[in-house]
C-alpha cells in the first residue's frame, strides 16, 4: 500500500470520529494488529496477548504510534505518517502522560483487545491527572472500514488466493496413500515459505477419514487411505493479506456415501454463490446452501456458518450465519464454505473465497482439483 | 503429565484460594492457556485473542471445562477430572448461567487475559441475576505456583533443551557464508518437526552482522558473512514445555572487536550462572552480569534484562532483571542471557536455561558451539 492509501484511510476514520455530529471522541487508541497495520502500515504482529508490539493514537491533529525499543526502527520505516514514541518503562503511565499531553478527553478504545487489568491500570493513572480523560469503546469502527477493501487491497488477495491454489495444486498432485496428514501439511507449510509467503494465515488442517467430521481437526500421524475424504483447509498470508480455501480430495475411486455428498456441498456452494451479492443480507447466502444441504436430508449435519470476511484477518466482517444479518456490499472478500460431517465417518467441505461484485462474485481462489463428477 | 499432578494441582490451587482464611474467593476462572493447560491438561491452544478454546471453572466441589463444539472431543480426552461443558450460544450468557448454578458469588479471573469487552458483557449478564455474583482480580496464584517446577515438568522441560540443542548443533554445522538469515530460520523450524518438537516455542531469531543490534530482529534475505557475529536464539515446544537458548557463531575468523565482546559476554554468563541461587533476590544475577560488562566499557550497550522463567510459556516468572526483586528458589527454571548490541556493527548474545539447584545451576542446554578462545 503507499502511502496515500494511509491517508485516505486515516481521513475517512477521523470523519466518522469526530466529524458528522459525532460528539462522543477526540482521539482513537488502535491496538488491534490488523487495524493497526490497516491505519498506519506498521507490519508487526503481537507474539501474545500481553506483549504488544505497539498501539496508534490518533487525534484530529495527531498521529502518534507508541511502541518499546524492540519496534522503534520498523515502526519509523513503516509508518511513515506517525510520529513514533519509545516506551521505556511502564506502558500506563507513559500512556497516560501522552494522552494528557495531547489534550484528549474522550479516548476511543478496542473493548475487545485492551484487557480488563491494562484498563484498569490505565484509568489509574489518568485519575491522578485533574483533567480527567474518559475511556470509551469504539465499538468496531475500524473493522467496519476494513469490510470493504479497496482495489490494492482485492489485488493484494487475490494475489494471496493465487499462492495458495498453486500450493494446492501441486500438494494434491504429490497425495498418496501411507502419508501422514502432518507430512502433508508440513509440506504446505514449506512450499508457502519457498514460494515467499509471509507464512500461513493459520495452522493448516488436513483431516481425513474419520478425522474429516471435526471441522477443526489438527493434522496427526494418520496415514492418508485411499477413497476416503481428506479435507485440505489451508491459507497464507503474503503482504499481510490472508487467503483461506478448503478442497475435499480422494485418492482413488472415492467412497459411494462420500461422492454423494461431495456432490451435495458442492451443489450448495454453488447455489450459495450465486445469492453472494450486493445488497442482499449476509444470512441469505447462508440459508441457501443450508436448504440445499437440508432438502437432501443432511441439516442436521452442516454444523458451521456459510463463510465469513477475510483480510488482514482470516477471519474478520462480515460473517455469513443464520444470524446477525448485515447487507452484503460490492468489495467485501468472504469465504462461502458449506460442508457435511458425520461423526465417526468422515467430512466434506468446499471453500471458495470470492470478491463480492454487481455482476456476480469473482472467485479468487484456483485450483484444478474439482472432481470430474459434475455437480 | 499423569492425572496425580493435575490432581495435586488442583488442590494446592483451591488451598491458596479457599482456605488459609482467604476470604476473597469461592470460585477461580482460567483462560490463561497455559494456566489452563497446567490445571487440567486440556492442550489446546488459543489461535487468536478473541478465539478463546475454552476455560476453566474451579469451586471448592467443581471442576468444569467451558468450551465450544470445536474442542469437545478433546477437552473430554484430555482433562479428565474436568466436566465439560460445551457453549452452543452466547458466551457470556452461557458462562453466566454457570457461575450462577455453581453458586458462585466472588469470581478470581486474570485481568491479563480477560478483555474489557468481555467482563463488560458478562457483567452485565451477572447483574440480571438475584444473587449478585462479583469479579475479583486473581492476581497471578497460578502464575506463581507454575514458577518452581516439579520433577516431572524438569524432566520434560529437560527433553526440550535437549532437542533444541541437537537442532542448533546441527543447524550449525551447515551454516556457510551466503545462506540468506530466512532459510537458516526455516531450516531450524523443518528440524523441530522431523524430530517430532510441537512446534518452535517462539518465531527463531537468525540476526547477522547489524541485524545481531536488534534484539529482536526478524530473519530477512541477508545473506551471512564471515566473520560477523551471527545471533541463533531459538527455542522448541516439546509435550508443551518449551526451550530458549541463544548462541553466537562466526563462520572463519571472528571480527577482533566482537571476538572481544564474546569474551566478556561470556564472562558476564558464568559470573550470572554462579549467582544463580535459591535465596538469592531475582535482581542479583541480573547486577552480577551487568557489572562484568559495565567494567569492560559496555555497560550502555546491554540493553535488556538477563533472563525470564521458562516453563509452559516461553516467558514466564520468575523475571531477571534490575527491578521487581523475588526471592529464586530451588526448581525454578530460568534463561541466563547477556548480550552486548553495538548499533550498525553487530551483537553478541549467549543464553542457557538453567534449573535452579541447592548446589549451583543445573544448565539444560547443551551445544557444542563455544568458541575455544577461553572466557
Amino acid at each position: 500500500m503507499g502511502t496515500s492509501a494511509f491517508r485516505h484511510r486515516i481521513a475517512l476514520l477521523r470523519q466518522r470520529l469526530f466529524e458528522n455530529g459525532n460528539e462522543s471522541f477526540d482521539a482513537a487508541w488502535i491496538l488491534q494488529p490488523e487495524n493497526r497495520r490497516y491505519l498506519s502500515g506498521f507490519k508487526a504482529q503481537d507474539s501474545q496477548l500481553t506483549e504488544s508490539s505497539g498501539s496508534l493514537l490518533i487525534t484530529g491533529k495527531d498521529l502518534i504510534l507508541v511502541t518499546d525499543g524492540r519496534y522503534t526502527t520498523e515502526a519509523e520505516e513503516e509508518a511513515v505518517d506517525f510520529q513514533v514514541y519509545t516506551i521505556k518503562q511502564d506502558f500506563a503511565e507513559s500512556f497516560a502522560e501522552i494522552l494528557h499531553s495531547v489534550g484528549a478527553v474522550s479516548v476511543g478504545f478496542e473493548e475487545e483487545f485492551v484487557t480488563w487489568g491494562l484498563h484498569r491500570q490505565l484509568s489509574e493513572k489518568l485519575r491522578s491527572f485533574s483533567s480527567p480523560v474518559r475511556l470509551v469503546p469504539l465499538e468496531g469502527i475500524v473493522e467496519e472500514m476494513r469490510e470493504v477493501k479497496d482495489p490494492l487491497e482485492i489485488q493484494a488477495m487475490a494475489a494471496s488466493a493465487d499462492l495458495i491454489s498453486q500450493i494446492v495444486d501441486e500438494v494434491i498432485s504429490w497425495l498418496k496413500p501411507g502419508m501422514a496428514e502432518k507430512r502433508v501439511a508440513w509440506q504446505i507449510e514449506g512450499l508457502a515459505r519457498e514460494k515467499g509467503a509471509d507464512g500461513l494465515a493459520f495452522p493448516s488442517i488436513v483431516a481425513s477419514g474419520p478425522h474429516g467430521a471435526l471441522p477443526h481437526a489438527v493434522p496427526t500421524e494418520r496415514p492418508l487411505k485411499a477413497g476416503e475424504p481428506i479435507i485440505l483447509d489451508v491459507g497464507v498470508r503474503l503482504h499481510g493479506y490472508c487467503s483461506d480455501m478448503t478442497r475435499t480430495v480422494f485418492l482413488g475411486e472415492p467412497d459411494p456415501e462420500f461422492r454423494n455428498i461431495y456432490r451435495i456441498v458442492r451443489q450448495a456452494q454453488i447455489a450459495a454463490l450465486k445469492e453472494t451479492r450486493p445488497g442482499v443480507q449476509s444470512t441469505h447466502p447462508d440459508s441457501t446452501a443450508r436448504q440445499v444441504i437440508g432438502d437432501q436430508g443432511f441439516g442436521d449435519y452442516f454444523t458451521h456458518s456459510l463463510g465469513h470476511g477475510v483480510g488482514l484477518a482470516t477471519h474478520e466482517r462480515p460473517r455469513l450465519g443464520p444470524r446477525k444479518p448485515v447487507k452484503l456490499k460490492a468489495g467485501m472478500v468472504v469465504t462461502v464454505e458449506p460442508g457435511v460431517y458425520l461423526p465417526g465417518k468422515g467430512g466434506v467441505r468446499l471453500e471458495e473465497m470470492v470478491v463480492i461484485q454487481d455482476d456476480g462474485p469473482r472467485i479468487l481462489t484456483k485450483s484444478r482439483c474439482f472432481y470430474d463428477f459434475a455437480p
